[in-house]
């Protein structure tokens, strides 16, 4: 299929499951027995490769116990970041895995900047950037990204580019967290912030409409502002929603109510802490513990 | 010294310039010779790795002919993300490059996320990042981080935290872009976005005041809209200013009239690629250009 949306809507439907399985590699909440592994090999791989080979492997893990229980796995690249090169490339190879489970990926990177920089920005998340023989690079390979409105449309402009074309966006409305509101509830003209953001979004995503009826260019809503959520929702009946906040930052499945536009729900729900670190609560191995706190996450949202 | 914003105003005194040199490696306009040798050793490298290494060799360059000419540094994080963990390294060379010569680096990254991972967005940037033998990572070493202020001052804090430590941030209020106005401009009660964000700055930035009187705590405003560029510079009169729109973007001398708020300006003015790509236009070796061309510039903008 070449819309995101539609692949993203395909993968709700085949696994009937909402979940959004978000990847946040935190070394201080791996097993012992993981970290021990490489530790031991920190002076072959280097201080920085042994951690990002440990999270490969933790993040495969994760992915394989849960193919069959979430719709689509969301990397949140800082945690990549912070160990430079190697990071970079145990990132690249979490994309690969959830492709190989015929995952879709919805890279967190709230990138944003001015157009030239922007495109660049997108290269490295979709590939297109230009070897010195004129070929084109893969780069991450995601199949959408998470953008950031401050700049305006220009900046958004090269990464909706990509929409229609296999890729997909998620711009940030109102944020899942405390200080969201300093900005984005702000009124402006008679309507907050985020509802600006969101005529933006509706008017970037109506030309890349997908067969199951939502755009190509989604939203990112916080559930633990569920007012603003459903205001959002209302604003942006064809997107599909990117729904942080559940879990481990309190939001429950009642902020859902109402939310659905059609058959395959028109949202995802991601929830990162409480299926990575499940086993913390839980006990048991790492991988049998998310599977279980998966499973429960998707029957409690359900509607699909 | 302690505060980037001391380092800062001291590398503006000691080179009586204001020009921040943007670094936005773009292959198609490096000259051919410098190509033709990496491309020669594509095999040896693999693509990406060959483009990455041709990076460092260009940035070197450009920063060995203009170290005397600049105050300050600018990697742009998009333009080397595109070339995956080779990208990554070479960005990592450019910012001990820049501090060989003694030059602050401002890494242009516009990051910000929820607070636990805007700490993971830091410590790529600034280290901090522990390994498997619970020892600090040094990350990419910069000594300042441009910051997208959309979710919040909470988003934003464990930047800001590392302020007074020697780390800098600057916030963007008004981008230089033309999609810049599409939020930034908008009036709230009375005052328009870029201006909330901008006592947001004042309110974050009053705890890390430097000997210089100037705090480490900073805002992009762009030359391109010189009417919000004064009214920010009017509510952060302590701020240190990054100003891009420069050069390639349009805008000139005249719009910095009336910024200056101590002996050491406030304010780096940036260029990219009218310093980067001056040999386009003026010819002959890339570096001279480049030395020309910031001589030019920092004359233009005199003022120190």
């Amino acid at each position: 299929m070449t819309n995101f949306s539609d692949r993203l809507a395909q993968s709700i439907l085949d696994r009937r499951s909402a979940v959004c399985l978000g990847v946040d590699p935190d070394l201080a909440r791996f097993p012992e027995k993981l970290r021990a592994g490489y530790a031991a090999r920190s002076g072959e791989l280097g201080a920085a490769g042994a951690v990002a080979a440990c999270f490969t492997e933790f993040a495969s893990g994760l992915i394989d116990a849960v193919a069959d229980l979430v719709a689509v796995v969301k990397p949140q690249a800082a945690f990549f970041e912070q160990y430079g090169a190697p990071g970079w490339e145990a990132l690249r190879r979490v994309v690969a895995c959830a492709h190989e489970h015929d995952l879709p990926v919805i890279l967190d990177v709230k990138r944003g900047d001015i157009g030239s920089t922007s495109a660049a920005y997108a290269a490295a998340c979709f590939g297109g950037a230009p070897d010195l023989a004129g070929a084109s690079l893969p780069g991450l390979d995601a199949d959408a990204v998470t953008v950031n409105p401050y700049l305006g449309a220009d900046a958004l402009s090269p990464f909706v580019e990509r929409c229609g074309r296999g890729k997909g966006v998620f711009v940030l409305t109102r944020t899942s967290n405390p200080g969201g509101a300093d900005l984005q509830e702000r009124e402006c003209a008679g309507r907050p912030v985020y509802l600006h953001v969101s005529e933006m979004v509706a008017r970037l995503g109506a030309a890349h409409v997908g067969a199951y009826g939502y755009s190509d260019v989604g939203a990112v809503a916080g559930a633990t502002a569920p007012t603003s959520l459903a205001a959002v929702r209302a604003a942006l009946p064809q997107a599909f929603l990117l729904i942080p906040g559940f879990g481990a930052q309190g939001a429950g499945p009642e902020a859902l109510a109402g939310l659905s536009s059609g058959p395959a729900l028109g949202y995802v729900v991601n929830a990162s802490r409480s299926i990575n670190y499940a086993w913390l609560e839980r006990g048991g191995d790492y991988r049998s513990a998310a599977a279980a706190a998966a499973t429960e996450m998707r029957d409690a949202i359900g509607g699909v």
